[in-house]
């Protein structure tokens, strides 16, 4: 069975493309970053959400407060990649909702009066924006290190505010030598999907 | 800018990929369903948890017990999409967590004893390995269509267990005529990133 997606790309982004855990020195620029974004931000969200927020950091004054943040085995490689951003969900995404759904305002206060239910639905399509913006990097030909091996209190209070809510952390850059460990394996197909 | 990913795969996956809310009669098989997942698969999960199980609802017996089950407005859809896909998560991932981390068997024993801190990441990563899979379906040719609007503590109770949370349900197959609505707007690229 064939995909309609070509090799080359399936490998860019699927098969050859691997977690770096190292990286060269080689930096990692805006237009880049914007150049993912443009194309990983078409990818659905529930309700047109769009409740992804990244904060990149560049600066070495930001990059020293984060550091510490991390599990000591991420510290490393989040001290010494290209650029490190931080992914967070806007649990106030609904002031943004009736201009996303212009279809369907009344949205906003239907659903999502509530902050816990905002909650919940800010970090689901944070989440499934997260995983575009992993393969948006690879599609960049850059490689992505998402972490979630973190001290979310912490980075939040330290990046953030009560209303962002960490997700997870990418290292970007071009893989380092050695950059990935061995593949671990994964589930089989019949070990994930079942028919009725 | 220009990204590594060829335009031909940008716009298959991102660009001009549209949810579909209406589908031609052209049957998903098992065969292009397996060619997703053993594409999709490959990408990455938090300590490669695996947490994703998927439910295809073939039957029109199974069917029929899942349309009532689904919000009035995507019943028509779910109703005559050629397969219906239930995203789960596995609360019980844990017990294939030494066979996929095998560098890292003690990670089940260290941080998965108490079921809340499952189902947390159970869900989390089930969440991005299901944004992994909707464009897996898009690789494949097809168009998904993804919902969130549904009763999940029903769709769990009829397809599902105590052990396993709905995550999402995906209508997949060829578009069919007005299959999409109008694009909706995306947040602008400064309004989601910033940089310290």
């Amino acid at each position: 069975m064939s995909l309609a997606l070509d090799p080359a790309a399936q490998d860019l982004l699927f098969r050859e493309a691997r977690t770096a855990n190292a990286f060269t020195d080689e930096p990692v620029t805006d237009e880049q970053v914007q150049a993912i974004y443009e194309l990983v931000k078409f990818a659905p969200t529930a309700f047109n959400l769009n409740s992804l927020r990244i904060v990149l950091v560049r600066s070495e004054e930001a990059r020293e407060r984060l550091v510490p943040h991390m599990w000591d085995a991420n510290q490393a490689k989040t001290g010494s990649a290209p650029l490190v951003a931080i992914l967070a969900a806007d649990n106030e995404f609904h002031e943004e909702l009736p201009r996303l759904l212009p279809h369907f305002p009344q949205a906003k206060d239907l659903f999502y009066t509530e902050r816990p239910v905002r909650e919940k639905d800010a970090g689901f399509n944070a989440a499934l924006q997260a995983a575009y913006f992993i393969l948006g990097v690879r599609a960049a030909g850059l490689a992505a290190g998402p972490m979630t091996g973190f001290d979310f209190a912490g980075v939040q209070k330290e990046f953030l505010d009560d209303d962002h809510t960490p997700v997870m952390i990418v290292n970007i850059g071009r893989p380092g030598s050695d950059a990935a460990f061995p593949r671990s394996p994964r589930l089989a197909f019949d070990e994930v999907v079942t028919t009725v």
